[in-house]
């Protein structure tokens, strides 16, 4: 991050005022990108945590405030950053909206559907703009996925296969990471990476999803693996199954890069189950939650790789294509083609969310994962664990269409 | 093959003589591993096709039969390979059986559930055993996994996942093996192995399906790809993604090592489509796959590899095991720990459906792919158009437990 005053496409206006509330692990992770990202500059952040505003202070000399509000009053703040615990997102976001800012929102939007209704509404009113990001619908190799499908080369979308595995369960959290009530668990944290990727490249209008869930963890309370079908209007169906277990792990379908981009040995990729346990014997959970966010461990450097979130295979007529973190790979009927998509010179995984914070705030195209985008990812995910218990094809509402995408020959909006 | 007198399981009464009805292509992808295997001994052969009879006359001096019930008739014939087209399973299984021989019948066990009951009656009936077989449920890999899963060592069986793509639709083909009526298609000849190996691993009770099936290739006829969930009695879960569209394929997740077993280069795995309209522009698919078959193609040998069927995943309480055609990858607690399972030293890949084969002929333990499991595979097969029709999950009947299996304190087999 820079303070020169444009951008590498600005406007003139200088770079972006980034205000951030919630200074925890989901920053830590989108901090290295927007570091060596010109067109942005860190103009605030707050936490209820005081290592947390002292780190602040000390990493950015200064910039912290006492409060939202006070961050909120900063017209230095153009763009708050909503990245605190989910349940919290409503009532900051549709501050931060209230207050005239433009937000970019952690996925997921909110814990609940009442709460992400809210943030839809007050955006609506208020003519205020959000994006629900970072998320891996915008890694750019499952954007370049949706371009390829756009350009119509290939026909329409049939079948999306995603099968993610990871460790998500067995690294420290906070009980209400880990209570689905409150928006934590595979269904919520997860789930909304892959049900947004999969919305985005079938098209976004989900009509039904059947399920099963379980939960076969002492350990861990609540949903920590599900497979669900989908249907969505256009003729494209899907396939899902997330265990976040920390057995096997889908690192290794992508030569062991790990889902934030970093090449990781295997043994790396297991043994968090391990790992836990043995930090437990010493400390409490949330210690080791702290140990990893903001303030308590180093910034991290940026990532080599795309950001990935597992096994993603896109059946269309004419083709399939395999998002990978290396680029997209195609397989159609006479062949398999590369398409290498190695990050731009000096940016880091994120920029493609931090592409469409700056069209955001400087009067670009809209991101398709808006509000109402990620209300309706929500809405997905809520019904997995309803499908799963109530043993039938559960329809979904309030879905929300992808622009030019070739399942749908008149784009729309279902309510 | 050899003509001495015992197998290196020998009980003393010298090679099983195998009858083959059928010399197609089933029979070219398991001579190999017949041809090395000295406890058996080619006794008989039929197919109404001249040029196969010839071939097999001149391949192995002699021992054809001028028909069915020639080959049923003779002596020397034990077991009968009835390795014919879906729709003759039925009618020659059970002559077999009413002859007094004993039936190892290719998969899938008939092109109906009234077909495959009438088999299991007719063994029920006449005593005579029946293995339905060869099926990658008998590749070594997936009976290695379920040993281990029978150990207990790491729990119950929580969720299986498969994901599985090839050429299938592609390769030339007879019309019945592209019509569902008529037991051909991805459903009949690719859902039997999918759902047998996955029925083998999570206990075998399988209580209800929910699917999508699609077809979106204008040039072939029926369903061509499907998604499916599975729920077992006894606690566990499964997952199937089939797609036989000829794109992606699921070789690239086991070193393009291919489902017969062979070490197979990246681009001959793609590229069906394409060949087959290149072969059809100068002469009929017929004939193209006549090419494929006994007495048109050479011998192949014996692969080097074991066979497999795709990307299979099994999680149980303690630890996630991917089953390959190398051996076993097991991802528990906290490591990663592979368990090789090379071919033994002169056999081919499908030696345990030989060894199976050996103990029905000479009074061994008794497999369990007999006829009442082929027709419990069959029913959920049957199972997974009909629910994607009908958007519900249809509970399933006539299925047949695995003896032994965790899931199962008291093994019992539903009516």
């Amino acid at each position: 991050m820079s303070s020169t005053s444009d951008g590498p496409r600005g406007s003139g206006a200088g770079p972006v005022g980034i205000g951030v509330a919630g200074l925890g692990r989901a920053f830590m992770l989108t901090l290295p990108s927007l570091l060596k990202d010109a067109r942005f500059r860190l103009a605030g952040g707050f936490d209820p945590r005081e290592e947390a505003m002292r780190a602040f202070t000390d990493a950015f000399g200064g910039g912290g405030h006492d409060s939202l509000d006070a961050m909120l009053a900063d017209p230095a703040v153009e763009v708050v950053y909503v990245a605190s615990p989910h349940e919290l997102h409503a009532d900051q976001a549709c501050a931060a909206l209230e207050a005239g800012k433009q937000v970019l929102l952690e996925k997921p939007i909110a814990e609940s559907l009442e709460a992400s209704r809210r943030i839809v509404a007050t955006a609506c009113r208020t003519g205020g703009r959000v994006i629900v990001g970072p998320a891996h619908s915008f890694d750019a190799p499952v954007l370049a996925c949706l371009d390829l499908i756009r350009s119509g080369r290939f026909g329409k979308v049939r079948l999306v296969q995603m099968t993610t595995y990871t460790d998500f369960m067995h690294r420290p959290r906070r009980p209400e990471e880990l209570d689905s009530a409150r928006g934590g668990g595979v269904v919520f944290s997860q789930g909304a990476h892959q049900v947004d990727i999969v919305r985005l490249l079938a098209g976004g209008l989900t009509q039904a999803v059947s399920a099963n869930a379980g939960n076969w963890d002492p350990e861990r309370p609540g949903e920590t693996a599900y497979s669900a079908l989908l249907r969505f209007r256009g003729g494209a169906s899907a396939s899902l199954t997330y265990s976040g277990h920390g057995h096997y792990n889908s690192n290794e379908l992508h030569d062991w890069i790990d889902e934030l981009g970093w090449p990781r040995a295997p043994e790396q990729a297991f043994g968090a189950r391990h790992r836990l346990r043995q930090g437990l014997a010493s400390t409490d959970e949330l210690a080791l939650k702290n140990a990893r966010t903001f303030g308590f461990a180093p910034i991290p450097d940026a990532a080599p790789e795309n950001e990935h979130f597992g096994q993603v295979i896109v059946s269309l007529d004419g083709a399939d294509i395999a998002v990978t973190p290396r680029g997209l790979t195609i397989y159609d009927d006479e062949r398999l083609t590369t398409m290498p998509l190695p990050l731009p010179e000096g940016a880091g995984p994120r920029w493609p969310v931090l592409d469409a914070v700056w069209n955001m705030a400087r009067g670009g195209p809209p991101a398709i994962q808006d509000a109402a985008w990620g209300h309706a990812t929500l809405a997905v995910c809520v019904g997995i664990p309803e499908a799963a218990a109530t043993d039938r094809w559960l329809p979904l509402a309030d879905q929300v269409a992808v622009p030019d995408h070739p399942n749908l020959d008149q784009p729309e909006t279902e309510t």
